[in-house]
């Protein structure tokens, strides 16, 4: 093991982390180690503690608080395997505590982290510790910044910082997916979409032109659109294109003169940022004006490749096309196709309850060695 | 003259203002007594003065700063003329000059108040003063608050506090009117109309039910709709139906599961207020809820009683539909059919270069006299 000149200087660290128990424990100590967006610092300390005392195969950089740990056997494949380390705020629900599920009866891990995404983690961190001889080479990463504005991602600090080190054939987001494969996601947009008129006393209406009922015909199109279902590798990603706000309104007695609303684009990956605005720009031609205003694209599964098709093998379930925006398509603007792949329902991300199936974590564990191991690297 | 126990003290007032001069002269005097809405003493000090002077057979009695002067002559019929005193705030616009409009050639006076309505008041004050004997009893009034919320007006406070003093046949309020006659007015209702959902992230947007789509049928109705235009005692009054705001969203990636507009409908004098709003729920049936938030019932001009047809033969032009709120509404409610008759473009009420043609105070004040002197009251 070795570290770069942006390693934290080796000083002595606690190992609170002991990957050698296995995912499951590891999930609970993870968890354990309070980390909100911004508050990183400790947990990341304890991961690069632990890759120091159990895994020396691996070359560990750090940036911030975002770790790269990779092999380096000279296979002729390398996987990208990433999670983050930063949890939405705490409510009254650490330190974690083992449940049964009423419903189920499945043993459970209830608390903040659990789902998104700190069983994921455990996944990795256990398995980067124990695979020493992978068929393919691996890039570990764990970073700080997920939960919050795009623009602060550890993520994508460091692939700005060490653009080398995120070189790979195929790259696993552990976010949760129920221990499924999601493939790739889908792209977002927002326009804000404004329609003019002309203002008048409304007590002598015909004098103006009325704004907002001029919008009712762009609202009535968005009702009646039929959002397109496209399938990109294999995978059929679902759009959606919503209004999710509107505004309007001079007084009480005035004809309005203008109303705006903003518009939630959901692309299907085989669409370019650029394709998605002209689509927009394109269903609203009869509106004064369209604005885009946040654009971030979505990402291909890949999922046609052979190294994915032998994970698919190994997960044994058909993957599914996530619908929701991940990190993924980092990886995606690198050129590397992506998955989501980790223990936990996505629909109890953030939510206050927030609990993983112990079975998940164990095996999504094992359908990830199973791979890694045996995967003949072509 | 007399006073009764709400006159103010029978104290020596200044008499700057000289009715016996005509109506082009006094509206420059009293556009020079500024009294902007809750600053009326001075003006209303000022009328008493100049009736206690010069109108000696007429019964005042003063309410507030609201004056009421009466002939009791015994006559079979009775006519309420009423104007405000006060004004909208002055913006560097006293005091009033001459001037010539650059269009017409006409003889104007500009300034805060020419128009909205200190020139009608003049032609009522200087015919209060000169029609001593008139073929009709009338009941002069000035009233205070009236460019302010409705619960503040002079108007309306001394109809409660008065109610015996405000019998009359037929009621004429000198608001602007281009020297035509506005008859009655059409009534304003106000509602709120929303329209529920189900929230969703907006990655998974066939899990909601978007609200803001859902708005958009009920504004394509408004937009289609073609409002009544209903005759009412011969005029044609023009209503409106408009969305005057809007709003709804949650945040960028949610489907809203709210969205609500507000509709002001202008509604024919024929229509009570309980029709109105019953109109208005029925036309939104399909909403979630519709919530009246304010309505005015509107004034039925009463031209075809025969008082009021000859009122139209003096004045010599066809009388028009008033489609702005009045308080000929508040004689309307007391069962007094009312018209709007006055100097002055409504156009330039409260405009910053407001004036009033000199050959419209003339026209209105030689009207007006030719009506009262020569009715035969029937």
């Amino acid at each position: 093991m070795s570290s770069d000149s942006n390693s934290t200087p080796p000083i002595a660290l606690d190992p609170v982390l002991d990957p050698t128990l296995g995912p499951v424990e590891l999930t609970r100590q993870l968890c354990n180690i309070p980390s909100v967006s911004g508050d990183e610092r400790e947990i990341a300390d304890a991961v690069e503690a632990a890759l120091r005392s159990h895994a020396p195969h691996l070359t560990v950089t750090r940036d911030g608080d975002t770790l790269v740990a990779r092999t380096e056997l000279g296979r002729e494949r390398r996987v990208a395997i990433a999670g983050h380390l930063d949890t939405v705020p705490i409510n009254d629900n650490l330190p974690v505590r083992d449940e049964v599920d009423d419903a189920s009866g499945e043993p459970m891990i209830w608390g903040r982290g659990t789902v998104d995404m700190k069983a994921g983690v455990a996944v990795q961190l256990a398995l980067a510790v124990e695979l020493v001889e992978p068929s393919v080479d691996l890039t570990w990463i764990w970073y700080d910044h997920e939960e919050v504005a795009s623009d602060l991602s550890g993520l994508g600090r460091a692939m700005r910082n060490h653009p080398g080190l995120f070189e790979a054939d195929f790259a696993i987001l552990g976010e949760p997916s129920n221990g499924t494969i999601e493939g790739g996601c889908n792209g977002t947009l927002r326009a804000r979409v404004s329609v003019h008129g002309k203002r008048a006393h409304s007590a002598r209406s015909w004098m103006g032109v009325n704004a907002i009922h001029r919008v009712g015909a762009l609202l009535e199109r968005l009702s009646a659109f039929e959002p397109e279902r496209i399938v990109v590798d294999g995978l059929e990603y679902r759009e959606g294109l919503n209004a999710v706000r509107i505004n309007g309104g001079v007084a009480g007695n005035v004809i309005p003169d203008e109303c705006s609303f903003e518009v939630n684009y959901r692309f299907a990956p085989s669409r370019s940022g650029a394709e998605a605005a002209d689509y927009v720009r394109e269903f609203f031609a009869d509106a004064d004006r369209v604005e885009i205003v946040d654009l971030a694209p979505g990402a291909r599964p890949g999922l046609d490749a052979p190294l994915a098709q032998r994970f698919v093998a190994a997960v044994g379930e058909a993957p599914n096309a996530k619908f929701g925006w991940t990190d993924v398509s980092r990886f995606s603007a690198l050129g590397i196709p992506a998955v989501n792949f980790g223990p936990g329902d996505p629909l109890l991300a953030h939510a206050d309850d927030e609990r993983v199936p112990v079975a998940q974590i164990e095996s999504t564990a094992a359908a990830l060695r199973e791979w890694l191991m045996h995967d003949i690297s072509r």
